[in-house]
């Protein structure tokens, strides 16, 4: 049934989503959905839930610089692809259902946390100039894809992964999150 | 009228925008409305482009560093204020309306265009190692606010402005803007 939410967040949007939609979309009764879920928006959450059950680390190249890059560029792939994605598609609808809204701070909170290794990995090769607040470098990385792609509507330029990375990763080598929170 | 749809925005977000609700908040009827704008996504672009019309300038504090606090402070005021504001309102419409994205994306752009005088002046002053992307460095700034704000909806915190500011600038200060576009 998530995946038939899935789906429908992608053809119709937040409006299509519906829980009689989803129950024919994914062949089953709509009671059974109400049984489970009491609206879209607690449908919504459960899929943002479910996403982080899965395996998910970040990249490991060796760097700070190439391991920001290599997560940027995941970021870029899912936004910049042209055509609908899950993701703004999700972003959306958490401006449009509390539930979903709470469940995507769930969401990037699991992230940023997996994350965070990225920057204990950078501490450990002698690449940080002392203890850095992590979370603030991670978004000061990633921050400006999600702002360019989908608030400004930028058209997609290849080369602002890397060059998000390399502005954060300088500002690290550079002291700038030197005080962890 | 333009200002009975900013209310409207706020109160009812854009599920309660209609040519109707706008013309009653307004006191003109319905066919002035149509007259001018045939639909809600003509209404809220017809919003942005008149807030482009405004005498704004970005703050001159005498540091690159100070600027770019300056600016956060003020989006961090807009957003971080509690309850509903116009700029999620405005943002959360752009989701739903092609025309306000659109609209939303000019505006940002006429802001970026404002602000590059913020680069020009640090270069000025010798803040810079060399020639920067003023753009980049200006959305690395922001970009963090908008971020934890609006779309990760962390708890505001206080000391968000600066420390986007301060590493931005720090990245700036060590060429990591440096290939203007």
């Amino acid at each position: 049934m998530l995946e038939a939410v899935g789906a429908l967040l992608l053809e119709a949007g937040y409006d299509g989503l519906t829980v009689d939609a989803v129950a024919e979309r994914a062949g089953v009764h709509r009671t059974t959905v109400y049984r489970r879920w009491r609206d879209v928006g607690a449908l919504l959450a459960d899929v943002l839930d479910t996403a982080s059950d899965d395996p998910w680390s970040p990249p490991d190249t060796g760097s700070l610089e190439g391991d920001l890059a290599a997560l940027n560029q995941e970021v870029y792939e899912a936004l910049a692809g042209g055509g609908p994605n899950l993701t703004t598609a999700l972003i959306a609808a958490g401006f449009r259902s509390p539930e979903a809204a709470a469940a995507l701070s769930r969401f990037w909170e699991d992230r940023y946390a997996r994350c965070a290794v990225v920057v204990t990995r950078a501490a450990g090769r002698g690449e940080l100039p002392g203890p850095a607040d992590g979370r603030a470098l991670l978004v000061a990385a990633t921050a400006p894809l999600y702002h360019e792609l989908l608030l400004v509507r930028a058209a997609p330029e290849p080369a602002l992964p890397h060059r998000a990375a390399r502005a954060a990763a300088a500002a690290a080598r550079a002291g700038a999150f030197g005080t962890p929170r």
